[in-house]
């Protein structure tokens, strides 16, 4: 299955069960940090021992972030590129190579 | 831009800059959480009213997603559908319709 | 300064400002997940380095924490003295030393 | 028991089962965004529902804070105050009342 017909399943999955009464944009962005909580869980006293976990716990994240972006009408891939030529700008390669500092202290 | 050349944008932006050593999957899951508390302060007293912002703290979960799901090696629409398959299960339709109530009290 | 007393300034500074209008205690469960990222933002890519960033970022989260055990009208020294009570049963010494295993793989 | 033997109670329990190794400052600045999560989950879809939940992940989420502050040698009511302080001078009443704009917007 593509992308764009995951997150078509997605999208239909939530409307077969009348729940967009409860996904307003704010729920969303609370149920990703939530699920965020929970995927952080896998690696709370070190690195993950259960990597099935980790596959749920990622896969409930990223549903809820197509979910607000559907929401919100955003475009996927668009909100991403965007995302990226601005840090592309932010982090020029020559200064930012091999440094995890904050653009603001670079 | 496809979201498949998008993956690999972002991938090639870590590898530019000498990141992955700081991207450890801990360290992601980390970065995923934090920007998801971004991402929810657009909501902290109400509804947002920021749309900019939203688009690109959206964009900054889910961009440090898809490292994650590289970095595991994870097929993200694999992951996806595995965990809707799931859902389906334990959120039949009729049960679940028009309720929020959580599968173990369905 | 006491606890008691600085709970009291904490619950002043927001009657002074008429802020209890904004402080629901979902928003103030929101605000708690924020700052809790910027507090995880320290430890982003690995041991803090900013010691004074560490200090502001936990004393908001318990700030806010405060606020929420006030608005519920919770004791705080109860509800922590309670939940160490349920967390004696579920960890006891003799199974729990040294291992950091969830209490239910015990 | 007043708020500094809750703290010592808690100090014993970690002491007592040698979870010390476990609860370096970044493992438990992680644990207060995960039970940070759990606490947002009592808001989820809606006002809470389960004040039982909520004292316990309210507790969860305190008790890390104060081990955190343990670890790291801070006076939990110096920070505190120190906090305040600091937002006495960002948030002047005269300028925020009634108001929930961020003091960088004031």
């Amino acid at each position: 299955m593509t992308f764009d017909e995951t997150c078509n399943r997605i999208s239909r999955f939530t409307t077969d069960r009348d729940w967009d009464q409860f996904h307003s944009s704010e729920n969303l962005a609370k149920s990703i940090a939530i699920e965020a909580g929970e995927l952080l869980e896998c690696f709370q006293w070190g690195p993950c021992t259960d990597r099935n976990a980790l596959r749920e716990e990622l896969a409930d994240v990223m549903n809820y972030c197509i979910q607000l972006a559907q929401n919100e009408g955003f475009d996927i891939c668009e909100i991403l590129n965007d995302k990226i030529d601005k840090n592309e700008k932010k982090y020029p390669v020559e200064k930012s190579r091999g440094v995890s500092t904050k653009y603001d202290k670079l």
